[in-house]
């Protein structure tokens, strides 16, 4: 049975992971018949978004392992502690966490650094030959996991692509039911609620991904 | 298309809304060509549980809308604001939150006391004739609304039933794949996570119970 690591970021939109496509994502690992272990750093969110009003939730901390256990029922490992070995692939959901807690690209844009835990978890992934899957806003990462040159999608986003390809990634404008591959370094991205109108179409991009995940797994 | 409302008690299993549970039932809603719209009392949570280590964080306090907003991507109403004339059918995800927070069945089992305004609007849904669909432990609140003598499951665990039964209620035993139907009350019920192993085992019983209440919506 293969295993899959799900890096986490929190657990909402607008300050964490994004919870339908976190979940959606959980979902058909397990609809395919292969095992998912969520993980996420123990680091202080970059601040708590109040998601009834959109506003920054000022004087409000949360601990983005703490949160991200919330879409884990309490099933969930300190990225810190995760052995890469232990793991046949990994997926990133996307919602802001992914921008503003597992690297600083919400903030910074072309000028954003990377979470030193993802990065060293994503790359030792990667260089075992292991495939990597981004959704959403977290293929904003890949120039700074996979180095120059590597590919990915963001939906059609044009500043957004326009910062990944600053960092030295290179960006494929992709519609919401499909998915971008990187053959040549086993990359693969869909932009979800980047572009989605409604949770089934967030459902037909990510079940593409994880299916392409699983089997090159 | 049929409009469906989904009550959600704020976001994460041990304090609020069951997350898996919830947008499972979003997804099947949407699957089948239905509309959802979520909504949650403007209420304060009970406690918060830290997710991670399971245990109640002191001198921390959330709300129950502010949280379910997050579940929902902000597209939330306040219950007391929401008008049952609206909504085709009714549906309550599970997670300790129906039972904290909704009612207080998890504090006073058989003593318990539900929300005025739940009660309201879901009574208002059944005098209309409209089927409501209860999830996991959200069943518990079925004498509270329905009134003597409405069936409904939490699976099989004997506690929760004989409570639900001294409320007036009347407990069925279900396997996790499957439904309980009140006939004559037009309720439907399924234990999802009271008994499920995984979140496929939850899909199952929860995508049966949105296709019924679809069907008689």
């Amino acid at each position: 049975m293969k295993k899959i690591a799900v890096i986490l970021s929190g657990c909402g939109v607008f300050d964490g992971s994004e919870i339908y496509e976190s979940v959606l994502t959980l979902l058909r690992i397990a609809q395919q018949g292969s095992e998912y272990q969520c993980m996420a750093p123990d680091i202080e969110q970059l601040h708590v978004i109040n998601h009834l009003s959109g506003e920054v939730a000022e004087g409000e901390s949360r601990n983005v392992l703490v949160e991200a256990a919330r879409l884990a029922r309490g099933e969930i490992i300190d990225l810190a502690t995760a052995n890469p070995d232990d793991y046949d692939a990994l997926i990133f959901p996307g919602g802001f966490g992914a921008a503003k807690n597992l690297c600083d690209f919400a903030l910074k844009g072309a000028d954003a650094r990377i979470n030193a835990d993802v990065k060293s978890f994503a790359q030792a992934i990667h260089t075992a030959g292991k495939p990597v899957g981004l959704i959403c806003i977290a293929p904003a990462m890949t120039p700074l996991i996979f180095g120059e040159g590597a590919t990915c999608t963001i939906g059609t986003d044009n500043d957004t692509a326009s910062a990944i390809e600053a960092m030295g990634g290179k960006h494929q404008n992709c519609p919401v039911n499909d998915i971008v591959i990187d053959q040549e370094r086993n990359i693969i991205s869909t932009p979800a609620y980047m572009l989605a109108g409604s949770i089934t179409e967030a459902a037909s991009g990510i079940n593409k991904l994880v299916d392409e995940v699983l089997q090159r797994a």
